[in-house]
C-alpha cells in the first residue's frame, strides 16, 4: 500500500522511544504533560452531565453546528472577557481539544513548502501537526522571557513565513513567559509585516502567585490592526479536564470561516455532550475555586522540585524557575566533568527509577542535546523529592 | 491573508445554499440527514454517563490513548462480531465520528492529484473531505443494487485509483444496497488490482424487515487476501447518538498505524467521556431494544412516504423503495410536461412549505439535475403525508 507523501515529513520514532521508557513498574515519571487527575472537579462535571442530559437531551445528543454549541460559545466569550480579551461568541469556534485548533490552522493556512516560525523549543505535537501539512519549520531562539523578539523579527523579514506559532505563557516545554514589552512588540511586528501570529494559551490560568501578562489577544486592543493578524487557541484540558476534548479557536473572520469549513469535513463538530457539560460547568461558579486548588498544588510542587533540583543536582544543571504552568526546562551544564547529553542521562535515570523527557524532539531543527523537560504536575511533593533524589543518583 | 492551496479544491456554496432554504417557519423538512432525536435512548445514555463518572472518573476525564478507550475498542470488537465480522480490539481505532475516519483515510492515503473512485452519487462530505487532500474524484454509476461492478472494474483498471469509497448498505443519498454477488466481486477486484476499498457503513443496522447482505468486512473472510485491501468505517451516530461523536475505523495494520499517527496530531484522541459512555452502554443490553424501535419507526415512515409519493406525484417521479437507512433517492421523469429540474422544483417546494435536497451536489462530476433526496427519518407519519402532499402541489 502506498501512503500519502505528507507522511514522509513526519518522524515519530523519537516520541515512541520516549513513551516506551515509561512502562517500567515503580517508575516516578516527570515525563508526561498530563494534569493531575486528583484535581479534576469530578462532582461538578457529573452534576453538569446530569443536568444537560436531563434538561436538554435532544440537542445535546443530536448533530450540532460545526462552529460549536451556542451556549458554550457564549460561555467561552464570557470566560475570555474575564481574562481581559474581547471576543464575541461568533468570533470563536469550538474545537476537539486545542490540538484540533492547531490542525485546523495547519489545514487552512499551510501549503507544502510554506515556512512557519516556531519557538526553539516548542510543543512536539505542533511540529508534527504542521509538518503533515508540508510546513518547513524555522526555530526562533528563546530565553527566560520567551522568544527573542529581535531575532524573531529578523527571521520574519528573511523568511516571510505563513505564520508564527508561539506559546507565550508558561511555554511547553520551556516554562518561559513572554514579557509584556515583547508581547507588544510582537503585535507591532505582526502588523508591520502582515504576518499571522498564532497564540497557543493552554496554561495561562495555571499561575502560582500573580497572573501573567495579558495574552496577545487581550493586548491586541492596544495595537491597532493587530487583531487582523492574530489567532488564539484555548482549551479546557488544563483547567477542567482533557478527557472532554474541548478547546477553541479565535481568529479573524475569513480564517475562522475557512477553519470552520475544514472542521466540517474533519469531524463535523465537537461532541455536543462534552460541549454542553463545559457550558453548564461554567454557570456553576465552581471554576475559580477548582483553579485555586490547582494553582496552589502546582505552585507547591514547582517550589519543591526547584529546591530538590538545587540540592540534588547543584551545578550539574541550569534552569529558570517557572512562575506557572506544568514544566521545568533544564539543561545539563557539563560542569566539572558532569554529563551533558540528556538522552544518555535519561537512560541512566530510567535505570534509577525516574523518567523525564530529553529536549531534542522539541526542536524543529538543530536540537540542543543538553536540554530536558521535567513536569511537576502529576507527582505529589513526596514523589518529587524522591524522584529528584533518584535523578541525583543517576548523575 | 493567503490561505492554503488545498482550499481551492473545495466548493461549499451548493451546501450553504441548501441550508439557507431551511430557515422558513412552518417548513416540513425532508432535507436533513439527522436521526430522529425522539428515538434516542436518553435514559440509557444518562445511566451510562453517571456510571462512568462515578466508577471510573480519573481515566475518563484524563488524556487517553490515541487509538481509543480500551473498553470501547473491546465493545466495538464484540459488536462487529455480532454483525459477522471478525476484528480484534487492536484492529480498530476509535474516531471522532465516522467523519473523522474518512478524514484520516484522506490524510493517510491521498496525495494531491491522486485519483479516488466514489459512487455517483455519494456522501457530500466525503467528496469535500477527500478534495481537501487533493483527490481527483471519479464517479462510478449505480443502480438499485448499488455500484455497477463491471463499470467500476473498468474504471479501476483505467485510472488505478488510490482507493474506492463505497456506502454499500442503504447508501447516502442513493438508498441503494449492493447485492451479495456484487459485494463478492468487489472484494475479488480489490485483490486482483491491489486497490484499497473503503466501506462506509453508518446505516447497516437500520434495516426494515430483514438484515442486509453481510458487510464487505464480514465477507472478506471468504475472499482470500481481500482483508489486506479493505478499510471499514462505523459509527454510533445513527444507532445511539450523533452528538456523542464516536465512530471507528477498521483497517490493515500499516494503514491503521499511519491513521493513528495522523489522529494524534488531529485531535490527540476522541473524548474519553463519550467513548466510556458508549462502552458502558453496550454492556446494558439496551441497544437491540432501542434499535428495534428505530427500525420499526423508520420502516413505517418509509412505507408511508412511498405510498404518498406514488399517490401525490405519480408518474412525475421515479424511485426505488429503500429496504433500510434514512433516504429515498428519486428523479423527476419529465413525463407529460412535468418538471425535470430538481433545483427549480426545490425552490417551488419551499414556497409550498416543504424542503428536500436536490441531487446535484452529491455527484463528484456530471451531476444529474433531475435527481433529489428525501429523508424519512425525522418527520412523523402525519408530517410525511402532509409534506408529500405539499410536494404534489409544488409540481
Amino acid at each position: 500500500m502506498q501512503f500519502a507523501d505528507r507522511l514522509k515529513n513526519v518522524e515519530t520514532s523519537a516520541i515512541r522511544e520516549l513513551f516506551k521508557l515509561l512502562g517500567k513498574p515503580g517508575i516516578i515519571s516527570f515525563a508526561g504533560g498530563f494534569p493531575d487527575p486528583a484535581l479534576f472537579d469530578v462532582d461538578g462535571i457529573r452534576e453538569s452531565s446530569n443536568a444537560v442530559l436531563t434538561n436538554n437531551p435532544g440537542p445535546v445528543l443530536q448533530y450540532g453546528a460545526t462552529e460549536g454549541f451556542q451556549p458554550l460559545r457564549e460561555g467561552i466569550s464570557a470566560f475570555m472577557a474575564h481574562k481581559g480579551a474581547t471576543v464575541s461568541p461568533e468570533g470563536l469556534i469550538v474545537t476537539t481539544g486545542s490540538q484540533q485548533a492547531l490542525d485546523l490552522i495547519g489545514k487552512t493556512m499551510i501549503s507544502p513548502g510554506d515556512k512557519v516560525i516556531v519557538e526553539a523549543p516548542t510543543f512536539l505535537a505542533t511540529i508534527q501537526c504542521f509538518r503533515l501539512y508540508g510546513a518547513q519549520l524555522i526555530g526562533a531562539p528563546i530565553d527566560a522571557d520567551g522568544v527573542d523578539v529581535d531575532k524573531l523579527e529578523q527571521l520574519i523579514d528573511e523568511h516571510k513565513p505563513k505564520l508564527v506559532y508561539l506559546i507565550p505563557t508558561f511555554g511547553n516545554p520551556s516554562g518561559a513567559t513572554l514579557s509584556l514589552e515583547r508581547r507588544k512588540r510582537i503585535l507591532e511586528i505582526a502588523v508591520r509585516t502582515q504576518t499571522l501570529i498564532v497564540e497557543d494559551d493552554p496554561y495561562g490560568e495555571l499561575y502560582f502567585d500573580q497572573a501573567p501578562p495579558p495574552s496577545l489577544l487581550a493586548l491586541s486592543d492596544e495595537v491597532p490592526g493587530s487583531r487582523d493578524w492574530l489567532a488564539h487557541c484555548g482549551s479546557f484540558s488544563k483547567i477542567l479536564s482533557p478527557g472532554l476534548r474541548v478547546g477553541w479557536l479565535i481568529a479573524p473572520p475569513a480564517l475562522l470561516a475557512n477553519a470552520t469549513m475544514c472542521k466540517q469535513f474533519s469531524d463535523a463538530h465537537t461532541s455536543n455532550l462534552t460541549q454542553a457539560i463545559c457550558a453548564h460547568y461554567l454557570t456553576l461558579n465552581r471554576l475559580e475555586g477548582a483553579l485555586a486548588v490547582v494553582r496552589k498544588t502546582y505552585a507547591d510542587r514547582a517550589r519543591v522540585m526547584a529546591e530538590s533540583l538545587r540540592r540534588e543536582l547543584g551545578s550539574a544543571i541550569a534552569f529558570t524557575q517557572p512562575q506557572g504552568g506544568m514544566f521545568f526546562w533544564a539543561n545539563l551544564t557539563g560542569a566539572e566533568g558532569q554529563p551533558c547529553h540528556a538522552p544518555e542521562f535519561a537512560k541512566r535515570a530510567i535505570d534509577k527509577g525516574v523518567a523525564f523527557v530529553p529536549g531534542a524532539p522539541f526542536f524543529a531543527h538543530d536540537p540542543d542535546l543538553s536540554t530536558f523537560r521535567l513536569s511537576f504536575a502529576t507527582a505529589d511533593v513526596a514523589k518529587i523529592e524522591e524522584g529528584i533524589g533518584r535523578l541525583g543518583q543517576a548523575l
